[in-house]
């Protein structure tokens, strides 16, 4: 089970007892905190001895890293390729909004580790995360643009409303658990709509 | 400065020692995390011994639980206020959001602790907070479905459209920081014209 969900998180890591490390401290940063959590810990939660853990990574901060450059990695492969359509910007916001909301609420654990412990990174760490940040967020301000362009949306603020559709599928991840009833995908459909009209669009 | 802030933000907790030891746990559990701190360290960064710290609190969960209870006493109260007027839905739904954006945006550090440290409350603490952010979730629902039944809100399901408000409100103490340009008024002024969209509200 839980080899199989390391292996559908992070299928470009190799071997699988790197992947059940990552697994084992995407639990407990979860849980603990990423300062609470000892490289230990790690290992234990792994299967695997103290020793055993540096043969795979160099420090626990590596570990954070890897988790948090995957996910931002991989959110950003989602959001760039719902928006890659040729068709109108409101479709295209409306695709984006529906993988983002659903990533968050499908992938709450890695979500949580990759938005809320961000500042545990080290500076040259957390300047990598910081530009994967960076074209996320312009992403979603070049569909508002080029909606605003067109005559389909109109915000007030750009930046504002780019961070208004960020902030609300990232929040998700703050309260979306297993007994939450909506679906992933119904809640990424219901969002698409809130967001939509909160730039403008007709619904 | 850090006396002043610690009056202004817990003004009913008494003696000062007290709300110096709320100050320390605060900006360790929001740096830290809750479990990588120490009563120890909350009782050093107030300048006392750790058996002075138990003379005013019994344990780090009742630190914790006091910050707690007071930040969601106080954004319940802010709320309450905010929605108390005899004018129409979309103006009191204008002062929740100004008013709850803008003290998570003033206020982040202890919103940050408030809201992303809750997991980390036993049971029983837990249940108090819960049952406060019921009260919260309800008063939102409740001027939506007033706007709804006078016309002047529409939306797919009002559960939802309550949770999206409160998540871009509750999501600004993730990110909003001293050196953030837009002052938490103008924030809130915006998210607010942001929340009558969402609504289906004319703007």
């Amino acid at each position: 089970m839980t080899t199989t969900l390391s292996a559908d998180l992070w299928p470009d890591v190799q071997p699988e007892a790197a992947r059940r490390l990552m697994m084992a401290a995407l639990e407990s940063f979860a849980e603990r905190g990423y300062h609470a959590t000892t490289t230990r810990d790690i290992a234990t939660g792994a299967g695997m001895s103290p020793a055993a853990l540096y043969v795979y990574f160099p420090s626990k901060v590596a570990l954070l890293f890897t988790i948090s450059r995957s996910g931002h990695e991989q959110t950003l492969a989602m959001i760039q390729q719902a928006v890659a359509g040729d068709d109108d910007p409101p479709s295209r916001m409306r695709r984006l909004v529906e993988d983002f909301v659903a990533w968050h609420a499908r992938r709450h654990t890695v979500a949580r580790v990759v938005q809320y412990e961000l500042h545990a990174l080290p500076e040259e760490e957390y300047r990598v995360i910081a530009g994967l940040r960076r074209k996320i967020e312009q992403t979603v301000r070049n569909v508002i643009v080029e909606g605003v362009q067109a005559g389909v949306f109109t915000v007030p603020d750009v930046k504002t409303a780019a961070r208004a559709v960020l902030s609300l599928g990232i929040d998700v991840a703050r309260w979306y658990d297993e007994r939450t009833r909506k679906t992933p995908k119904a809640l990424g459909a219901e969002y698409a709509e809130l967001t939509l009209r909160m730039l403008g669009a007709a619904g």
